[in-house]
């Protein structure tokens, strides 16, 4: 039953491979067998950035541009839930909806969960599941908070960073968090006054930080369509670069390491501990958490 | 041999203090069984920012105040290393200098080591090593970028996050991130222009975010060590508040599921899978990550 259900994702039938994106993450039982039948050899995109720098807007305008190339797409949209749940921000995925139009797209939203252990598993997975469907690319959008940007370039074999013209604060900002896991700047809405300067800032700053590598620095105009066949380019050659070619199995060892912690903890849940946590505390105002974490081991 | 460990750790000793914080950072085989033999009631402040806020002058202006009402006090200076390593921050360490002078002051700085799973154990782990020994405060500073901040909310029992009047941009920024990490919001450099109305907008984001709970918005000029008491009475307030009794156990869980992790995981290294995956790629393009890891598991 599993072999045909690989096949149906294989071929490219959405009602599976939307079927299979629900098993894994929901933890379905039958998901596991699947995913050791996952083999595929699509790019995975990663898009990141503050919000209000337009990305659901660049999505939608690479998204056509590639469906132009006769590229098949698939799009994950990771929403952020807040390390304490103060619920995901929803907003920009309604700007997308005119891609659920386009012949060759495949959009999907998934929740970050802000999980405790590193790389979120669920969303390695289901990109697993979208490499072995017939996608050229899979794009994969975080909106910019904290954990996830970095998290995405542990996903993506490319990561492009968007940002929107700003002042030199701002630059300062980035400089100590998103700056190194570009692979590739894009300055969007750069019909914006100072956007030249903001580019020249940005690539000092990049250069800074490595001198050896010379991160590419694009301007776009999303809502125009401005920009988006350099982009295009620009995640090619960086594709085909050796840079790319010695950071992949850092990527791969990165997911292979999630999937054994996600498989080692998976019968621990925080719930429980926070439940023997709150019974301890009735006797003792001191708990020592190492012989207490004993207990949750079999 | 090891209770007596405990106990100079207990009594103070900085040696034997610092002799402890080395092997837990260092993975150590005593470490284990210290471990099981820390208790300690010290409440652990979490102070976080962007850089630039002047987190290390109020650190040292908060230290001061907290040394004249006798409390005892240890530092640990969190130096985020970025995700790929490309070096620390250590820049703002040195401004720090002069607290070394002071008599009730223990200064210890660390590496975030930019782990893969999720709270960093050896911090967790330092964090309980100082708890054992006579400091009535344990502050963690760490730089702002990325996971660290959100970290801190899960070692720390009061959050405290310094910003400078900045922007509406700014605020903007802060929302998505480290908003509601925040036990207390530091306004610093509160002398600067523009620092009443920065004050109203950080308060307006932070009850549209979270309309049950009013988070304190203080200013301060640690320069001039003003506003350092509001400081201290905010931090006591919110440490015997209903609400942080609330969240106690919570944070209790992320440490005790943050252990285990490390525990369960301590025989895979990252470099080890790394190694094997180059290995694998040279006969395969492709790679089924679920079969690949189950390479690992004993």
């Amino acid at each position: 039953m599993l072999v045909p259900e690989a096949q149906q994702i294989y071929l490219g039938n959405e009602l599976h491979i939307a079927r299979a994106l629900s098993w894994v993450e929901n933890r379905h039982p039958e998901s596991e067998k699947l995913l050791k039948e996952l083999q595929g050899e699509s790019k995975v995109i990663g898009i990141t950035g503050p919000p209000g720098a337009g990305k659901s807007t660049l999505v939608n305008a690479l998204v056509s541009e590639l469906n132009e190339l006769n590229h098949r797409v698939a799009i994950l949209a990771v929403d952020p839930s807040s390390a304490f749940n103060f619920g995901s921000l929803l907003g920009d995925r309604l700007r997308m909806q005119n891609l659920f139009m386009e012949e060759h797209v495949f959009i999907r939203s998934v929740s970050s969960r802000g999980s405790l252990g590193g790389l979120s598993a669920h969303i390695i997975e289901m990109v697993e599941v979208l490499k072995h469907a017939p996608f050229d690319y899979i794009i994969v959008e975080t909106v910019g908070v904290g954990q996830s940007e970095v998290e995405i370039a542990g996903i993506a074999d490319t990561t492009v960073v968007v940002t929107v013209p700003e002042s030199g604060d701002e630059i300062q900002a980035l400089k100590s968090g998103i700056m190194e896991i570009a692979d590739v700047f894009v300055v969007n809405k750069s019909d914006r006054e100072g956007s030249d300067a903001f580019v020249t800032a940005l690539k000092r700053a990049s250069h800074m930080k490595n001198r050896e590598h010379e991160t590419p620095v694009l301007k776009t105009i999303a809502s125009e369509n401005k920009g988006i066949k350099d982009l295009i380019s620009s995640m090619e050659v960086h594709l085909k670069s050796s840079r790319y070619n010695q950071r992949r199995p850092i990527i791969l060892a990165e997911k292979v390491y999630s999937i054994l912690q996600e498989s080692r903890m998976k019968d621990i849940h925080l719930k429980d501990i926070q439940t023997a946590v709150e019974k301890e505390l009735n006797h003792s105002q001191d708990i020592n958490l190492f012989r207490f974490a004993e207990k949750f081991n079999p």
